[in-house]
């Protein structure tokens, strides 16, 4: 599907370093489609650290599986990995017994073109749900890969995990563990099926820091709360999601074994810098979008009820189509908000579109001038606040409108 | 907004008999737009004894609230209703004081024509949210209401409680208590309004029947689990959703005190008939609706968690866009299965569109024939069912698909 890019894509394409200890290459395995680039290798160095967090769907893919078996097996000690093999077309999801084959014989073709063990060989699939997965396609384009490989290919990574992605999204920040400097550099896919926990989304973040993987996992998790986690394009959570962060060690750093370790202080910052940044760029593409939407949920009675509630906000197809039609309709807040099932009390309930109040106290707000908030709505940033009145707890939540080309992108994708 | 009639509309509409004790009139109060039939008033013999079920929206609508403290002070005694007043053009909702205000005078205006006291007059408003409703305007024509209100004229009734639905919803049924014949007539208003803030869902229902209003509240709120509760349009739920059950005792059985009567078998059979008639009336006409989807599942852990995974189905706009599209993506059904969180085991789960399993065991039916798939897709009437194979928790719900039009009727509005 050849889409107009969102006009919500940034403006700028950031630089993306090479990092030490990550070589990338990509090719046309026709996997779906003949000729279209479809699978991404990374090869890293000896030695690399891995941590990764998935879909909360019941119903996961195989290479999903394959990947928590992995991380697993290794909990107590290191969770190595030398490979990462990405395609899209295919998300080898609802296969079966073949999806479970499809993933072992994948993890065994590049294992033995990378000289390493399947188990450090990390997967991840995205496209049509329950296609069997020819694997053996991988046999053919592996050796080439792995010969191709180079440092800084980071842009053609991001461009090969596209689907229905009108624009690569990828991040970049540096840090310094110690006296020495650590970059993070984070490519991502997203589009539809974008909920929180993680949803249609595939992200793989790669850094030269030497950081054991226990406290990856640690400070990988606390990134996802209000990044990843935090975006909803439609309320519908992937059976694929995956997001792994590996660590070459290569920068020279000494090993930091726990994620509590006050060196990591900076690197937090810029690993949740890349987070924020892909996250974002992700709603930025959702599907259709024409607006990028900041729900705000304050004054609720803890985070996770502000939680509940900005997801209740993010995700009414009444209040997307009321945005998508430029209507600051906030009375459709007032109804996400009661039907969020939190504790919420109509008579103390405020409502901002961009920094107008519209509502106060139950009611229109006195003030409320439909010109003014008109002009706000036709911006294609829109900020939506909730106020909620009853104590502290607070959240954000990026989403995107509901257009008509949603229905259309997503009423004849497989046809 | 004029909407063509949805091509879900029943094909015959029934008669309606009149029902003792029960006398409806309209009119033109000039809520929203001059010269629109925009007020319901229906008139109870005295003794008639009323149940009601509301929205579970933390922020109900001024009527909701009133309707709800007059039922709640009769909960030792008999609930007892001489009046309904329904407008359309405005919710009533969220407009603080002033909502409180205007429910009291609209009940104190309705009770003095009737003749009545204004704890025994009910409320019902739907359309934009947050405007202060004028309930003076009911003045002005409250004293024609009542003069003029007649027998029998349920069609006229549902006419006038009509938005943005595209046909009126009644239905009528005949039970006996005991050796007395007994009518239940129904008229509803669905998703969809003349300014369609939300899907407010109305309905009303009168029998002749001799019922005691506690055993009328246990019956209803039995028959609405698999009728109203068990139909989504967009998992929007409307502030001033609101059923209520009229019975007049005219009919002249002996009056039943308790639900558990037997003598109520065949009645309950007729009321639970109405509501899904009538509830799947509101499906039929979703906003933009093209093809009314039954969504059944089965072998789930229990039926409540068989409602929660149907619910997450018919939610979902990935499911709902491919309906529109006529595109049999079981696929999505599985990512909706997965992200419902309840009990699922991937390889135990089958698929079925009309009667062709598409999905087995985790994955795609061998049998599988997209082209026998595809014709059933094309069909108005599409039912989806998923079979769990976990244990014997059954639930249905009714959906519509997810169309450009939803999105046209719901973005384009309020402008």
């Amino acid at each position: 599907m050849s889409t107009a890019i969102s006009p919500l894509a940034p403006k700028h394409v950031p630089d993306m370093p090479a990092i030490a200890g990550v070589r990338l290459a990509t090719a046309a395995a026709g996997i779906r489609y003949p000729g279209r680039t479809d699978v991404l290798l990374a090869l890293f160095d000896e030695g690399t650290e891995v941590a990764g967090v998935f879909t909360r769907s019941k119903c996961p893919s195989a290479p999903v599986e394959w990947c928590r078996a992995q991380l697993k097996r290794g909990k107590s000690a290191k969770n190595l990995a030398r490979a990462l093999v990405v395609n899209s077309g295919n998300a080898n999801a609802f296969t079966g017994k073949n999806g479970r084959a499809a993933t072992k014989l994948t993890a065994n073709i590049a294992a033995k073109a990378a000289g390493c063990k399947p188990a450090e060989v990390m997967l991840a699939s995205t496209g049509v749900i329950g296609e069997p997965l020819d694997a053996r396609k991988f046999g053919a384009v592996m050796d080439g890969l792995v010969a191709g490989a180079r440092t800084g290919e980071f842009l053609a990574a991001a461009k090969a995990i596209m689907t229905t992605d009108t624009f690569p999204k990828v991040a970049s920040a540096t840090a310094k563990i110690g006296r020495v400097a650590v970059t993070v550099n984070g490519i991502a896919k997203g589009a539809g099926m974008i909920a929180p926990d993680m949803a249609t989304m595939l992200s793989f973040v790669f850094t030269d820091a030497a950081i054991a993987a226990p406290a990856l996992q640690a400070l990988l998790k606390e990134g996802v709360a209000d990044t990843f986690n935090a975006v909803t394009i439609d309320g519908d959570t992937s059976t694929s999601d995956t997001l792994l962060l590996f660590a070459t060690g290569k920068a020279g750093n000494p090993r930091v074994a726990r994620a509590s370790d006050p060196r990591l202080r900076d690197f937090r910052k810029a690993l949740h810098a890349v987070l924020a940044n892909l996250a974002e760029q992700v709603a930025r593409d959702g599907e259709g979008a024409r607006k990028l939407v900041e729900v705000v949920v304050e004054g609720a009675v803890s985070n996770a009820s502000a939680r509940r509630i900005a997801m209740a906000v993010a995700n009414s197809p009444l209040v997307k189509t009321a945005i998508a039609g430029e209507d600051a309709n906030w009375g459709r807040v007032v109804m996400a908000v009661g039907k969020a099932g939190e504790p919420a009390d109509r008579d103390r309930l405020a409502i901002w579109f961009g920094g107008i109040r519209v509502a106060h106290k139950g009611a229109r707000d006195p003030s409320y001038d439909e010109a003014k908030v008109s002009a706000e709505m036709k911006k294609p940033e829109i900020y939506l606040k909730v106020a909620l009145g009853l104590g502290k707890g607070r959240d954000r939540v990026l989403t995107c409108d509901l257009t008509k080309e949603y229905v259309a992108i997503n009423g004849d994708y497989r046809s």
